[in-house]
């Protein structure tokens, strides 16, 4: 194993003031260039604490990438503290110079002296030629640990790892493959739940990692299986293998929970099925007011399926638009089965699509009565060969998580209506 | 010097698959508590690390604020790794326990096995209520350090803290009281160039923070008075008047991008304005899919003036529904200023209500043409005194963040209507 270290310089990161993406970016490179992060850090623009840092990297890890701490500013002190880290001096970079020289010329501006400490570089360092900004890169080994230092600024560090640092991790690691990996996506359970049932995992598949990431109201279980393990084992099991194993035991402890294979949530699914049959669709909306269209229209394409939907939060809107009775709405209220019922059937007509889902429900926080409490939803769906309605009772404590979780209910009553008829 | 420390723990973090929000939060929090954060670190579910972790932050920091690892799942190993650092057994905490029943009992679920191991605490911690979830957070004193640690879901981390943490902070730090804040909410400028205009700030309030936050794609300007300076001054301005005059100059500065200086969102404060006046509203969307009627309804008593809305994907449906001339359609197309004003006017006049918006564009990623590339979208509004469209070119590069900002622009375009007409 590789072990891989990412670190941030720069009181913006420590003082909230920024959120540090490039961590996440550079954490997903070293990944697929095989190397496991195991540990991140942000430290202040403070020559002792980066200094004291790198020490401890050197010591730890094979491999540091590093940004921030490389402009013409005072408070730029990557250079300086790699030297004193590594109890070496600071020197001129001709080269470092010469690139800047360009990058400046090939603008129209003048170098300054600020500007020239940029190429003052540890003593046996390489520097990084930075195409797209003026702050060279450093690499340098300290004890066993190799440093790759880029600009803060994303832009100008994401091309450079592309560029300059990439192609060196890829020597280092012989790497020359992605980590296998499999999503499952699953609704219908909590988390706790989730973790119960596949508590066995790890002894029947000890070489694959089990992981859990709550995409509310989805759940997502990643099972991912390290480079190394994919050569042919012992008893002549693959990886490959291996994985697929893995992913049929976890799909028969689950059951009708998981809802895609592929990692897809309920709206690309949903999309997955209709586009398959080239069929389409048509939404009737109440108490999740607009987000089970914004979920499907989220993914690209859902103009291919997607027709047509209406939020009817006045009952004069579920009447004139959807040809709800009024009857049904003076008798049972908005919030009820027959009410769903008809605005699954009346939108499928307005929109003249060959299926329907439609809310109507509580979200909260007020609004809700004994009979009828905060949570009630009632779906429909309506398709060629008929409808049908249900209610629930979901209350998740707030409006926004409540409507999430009718809408992906909705979504679900649709998926199995759609599997049920292919 | 208050030293503070942010960790999070979690493969999710190190394999890049998020990026670690939480930790900017509450690098922010604490700043804003009095303490200085030094460094933040994130390492994987592995308990040799975190064990190791924990212990070289309890010989450096004086608070420590933690998130991740409570779940019921194996892999969540925070209790258990705080007690290995403290040389201490878990053991069962019935306080945690009973909060944790009610938590369930409201919603009709069992405890399970999984789920009382979540409250196994190390001895001598406390647990912190979770009004959010499921998972009990936990605080604990190891040497000098003491430690707070939250569940990694946002939402229940960031209420875990403002409930349960920041008072014992300011306890602790002596910020006896609230601190004084303003919130400002711009649409309509890159971050960048905000910053520009209000880099004077510091120089003429030195006694206010001035922070920002995207919250795509409007910014939240945050100014913020700590408790110590809002007594008088020796030249009797207080700190009321401070910040009073502090909000007036940024206002100056920002002009008409300032949608709100009580905080609100857009979808509030038009949801403010049309309650006001007891006026009514229908939306008509097509690129935006639901989003907005989807925002709007996000405002919790949206039903008292939001009554329709319809998402026509298709253009039978903008005929049917919306009564757009068919002429239009196929002289101008569906993305056109034409086909938004008559959009616009027809669902004023399905839904019935006092104003209507409606939005038609390419929010990509195909789509679109030279004439009109994606990122195109026209936008009308119909009121009571008239109507009126326009058209936009806003590209943000991705479909998801394209029907957000094309949302905004509705809703900032209805805004302005509304403010001209009272």
């Amino acid at each position: 194993m590789i072990n891989g270290h990412v670190l941030s310089t720069g009181n913006e990161v420590l003082l909230g003031d920024i959120v540090d993406t490039n961590s996440a970016f550079l954490c997903r490179q070293l990944k697929s260039s095989g190397i496991t992060v195991i540990k991140t850090t942000a430290v202040r623009d403070d020559m002792a604490a980066i200094v004291r840092e790198i020490q401890s990297i050197a010591s730890a890890a094979d491999i540091c990438v590093m940004t921030g701490g490389l402009g013409p500013t005072p408070d730029d002190l990557t250079a300086a503290a790699l030297a004193e880290a590594a109890g070496v001096k600071i020197e001129l970079d001709t080269a470092a110079l010469e690139s800047m020289k360009k990058y400046f010329d090939k603008r129209g501006f003048d170098l300054t002296p600020a500007n020239e400490k940029q190429a003052m570089l540890p003593k046996g360092a390489k520097f990084l030629e930075n195409l797209h900004g003026t702050a060279p890169g450093i690499s340098m080994t300290i004890n066993k640990c190799r440093f790759f230092c880029m600009p803060g600024v994303s832009r100008e560090m994401e091309r450079m790892f592309d560029l300059k640092v990439r192609p060196k991790l890829y020597e280092m690691t012989g790497h020359a493959g992605e980590i296998q990996i499999i999503r499952l996506m699953l609704f219908g359970m909590p988390e706790s739940r989730v973790g119960q049932i596949l508590s066995g995992f790890g002894l029947q598949f000890p070489e694959i990692h089990l992981g859990f990431r709550v995409r509310f109201p989805m759940i997502e279980v990643k099972l991912s299986l390290l480079k190394e393990v994919v050569s042919d084992s012992e008893e002549g099991m693959d990886g490959a293998r291996q994985m697929k194993q893995a992913k049929l035991w976890v799909m028969e402890q689950l059951g009708s929970i998981v809802i895609s294979d592929q990692g897809l949530t309920l709206a690309q699914e949903v999309g997955r099925l209709l586009k398959k049959c080239g069929q389409t669709l048509s939404v009737a909306e109440s108490c999740t007011g607009g987000l089970v269209a914004h979920l499907i229209t989220d993914v690209p394409g859902a103009s291919d399926y997607f027709l047509f939907s209406a939020t009817t939060y006045a009952n004069s809107a579920k009447e004139t638009i959807l040809n709800v009775s009024r009857e049904t709405l003076e008798k049972n209220g908005a919030v009820d089965e027959t009410t769903a019922l008809e605005m699954a059937i009346g939108v499928r007509t307005a929109g003249g699509s060959d299926w329907a889902v439609s809310t109507t429900g509580i979200a909260g926080p007020s609004g809700g009565t004994e009979a009828k409490p905060v949570g009630t939803v009632c779906i429909g769906v309506a398709g060629p060969s008929g409808s049908n309605s249900q209610r629930f009772l979901l209350d998740r404590g707030d409006r926004e998580r409540n409507k999430q979780l009718f809408a992906a209910m909705s979504l679900e009553m649709l998926r199995r209506e759609l599997v049920k008829n292919y």
